[in-house]
């Protein structure tokens, strides 16, 4: 987890821009220029939203850390969708971002070597070496345990990269199971002392292993709870702005040293011309950018320096 | 899932042929052909992939009623895997297939809609309608609960699609945590009901609702118990065959009208001719259609007749 700490304590920034590009955050100028070129078509679609992330990459890459495109958003428009996702954790990557690819992906040990190769690592093709989406971190949802977990720990161990298991979800119904008792433990404390297990055998520099666990904003007191009993294991916090947590909730992610946790906005980012005064969509990376600049200065007002 | 159920009847064949397909199995005729073509590339690979799946569909179409890609296996091959993904869902469907895509996705709502649409649904383009994917059916980790499945139930209802939802996998750490008791009950037999409840609007002809589980041949007692419990669920029964579980194991996921489940076998099938006398990788295609004949018998010397 050392690459992404390190990236958050240059930029002085603990967040993540969640790339999830619906067409219809796409302006108009955009899509018009995309499907003129390709039609309306998939290939068209995905085109545009290849654009829309360039344009929001290029605003943010100075001062944001992390992306996290949601592997759905890209799904949704086909394999073409999917070419864009590639293309995108290339873009991100070669401007020095960190690329948490969201897949939430999880499965039997022989099917996770497959999505291990697929996400993380490289393909074998007939003697050659190729990356096929090649991001920095996946993540994965550890419902089938350890052997979904250990194809994923070789990665992170040979080749620097991380997880972040599902722990304790944003979204409203994430306690029907999540928060059910098994002894006198949560399902998600459960999750999160599994995390904790796979990861001790890749602890940083920083205290934390490549074993991270995703915890929702929405619910703060868990989030406190899982900061308290977890402490090897960094966090991917979403729910932060569109889904309703703030400042004041997710700082409970946090370490002493402002470390701990990173905070994922996308809708609050992608669509942040929204809601500022005299913007149109065509500011949309103008006003993706201040939004990244307000929302660091509303954690950092929590959280301090980090260092 | 009275799509599904015909099928099983008109075929009297409750399997599905796993199209798992890494390069390793692909005869070399069919990789020098593609990579003559497309160089030893990621397009190279997939056009390999998707040869090797065509022949093997033709092999199995009118006595197996459903086949199953398993996403993993076409991610690893990069966007041009995918797009051998979604070049097999549409030659397995115009073949009269009913096809499963193992995806085992699940996450918050908004973005388990962005998944419905890519894989169950149709995506709006400008306002043209356009399918990403478009298989009948999708696996599913409901970790998440009732949010992440909401937005499949809708397609379920609209489409005639179906979805199967983890309950009890087939892998040996399944058990850390689905083995668990929450108050009395497994973590898995918690998830068996809700995906009754889940179902219980969409209750078909046969009994079956449009929401199934994955329940595991490797853990027999378990699927005997859950058939017990969960009368409307139909099952996805993997880990026959080259996970070790026969016929004798499985038989519990059935009813007395030997309706209830279908049962997975992947490398089974796909590689036969390393265990049929005399047979090489070229025959291939011929030795799954032989091992697709025997599992059908197998099962149905335990099911008896499917009516």
């Amino acid at each position: 987890m050392d690459k992404l700490i390190e990236k958050i304590i240059e930029t002085q920034n603990p967040t993540v821009a969640g790339l999830d590009p619906k067409l219809d955050y796409v302006p108009e100028y955009i899509k018009a220029e995309c499907f003129a070129k390709y039609g309306r078509t998939l290939e068209g679609a995905a085109a545009a939203l290849f654009e829309f992330n360039k344009k929001l990459i290029d605003a943010l890459y100075d001062i944001v850390p992390a992306v996290k495109p949601q592997a759905a958003y890209y799904e949704m428009y086909g394999w073409q969708g999917v070419k864009a996702l590639a293309a995108t954790i290339d873009y991100a990557k070669a401007k020095g971002m960190y690329v948490i690819t969201d897949g939430k992906r999880g499965d039997i040990g022989a099917t996770m070597e497959a999505y291990a190769a697929a996400h993380l690592g490289t393909t074998d093709v007939g003697g050659d070496t190729i990356v096929a989406f090649g991001a920095d971190s996946l993540t994965v949802n550890g419902y089938l345990g350890t052997d979904c977990i250990k194809p994923l720990l070789s990665l992170c161990k040979d080749k620097d990269k991380s997880i972040f298991v599902l722990a304790k979800t944003s979204n409203p119904s994430s306690g029907e199971l999540q928060d059910k008792k098994i002894g006198d433990k949560t399902v998600y404390e459960t999750m999160g002392e599994m995390c904790e297990g796979w990861g001790s055998d890749t602890i940083g520099r920083y205290g934390y292993s490549a074993v991270g666990a995703v915890v929702g904003a929405t619910y703060p007191e868990m989030l406190r709870e899982l900061r308290e009993k977890l402490p090897h294991t960094f966090f991917l916090v979403p729910g932060y702005g569109a889904q309703g947590g703030g400042a004041e909730d997710a700082k409970y992610a946090f370490d002493e040293n402002g470390l701990g946790a990173i905070v994922n906005s996308s809708r609050g980012i992608m669509c942040a011309w929204k809601k500022q005064d005299g913007k149109t969509e065509d500011d949309f990376a103008e006003a993706a950018r201040e939004e990244a600049i307000r929302m660091r200065e509303d954690l950092l007002s929590v959280v301090g320096e980090i260092k």
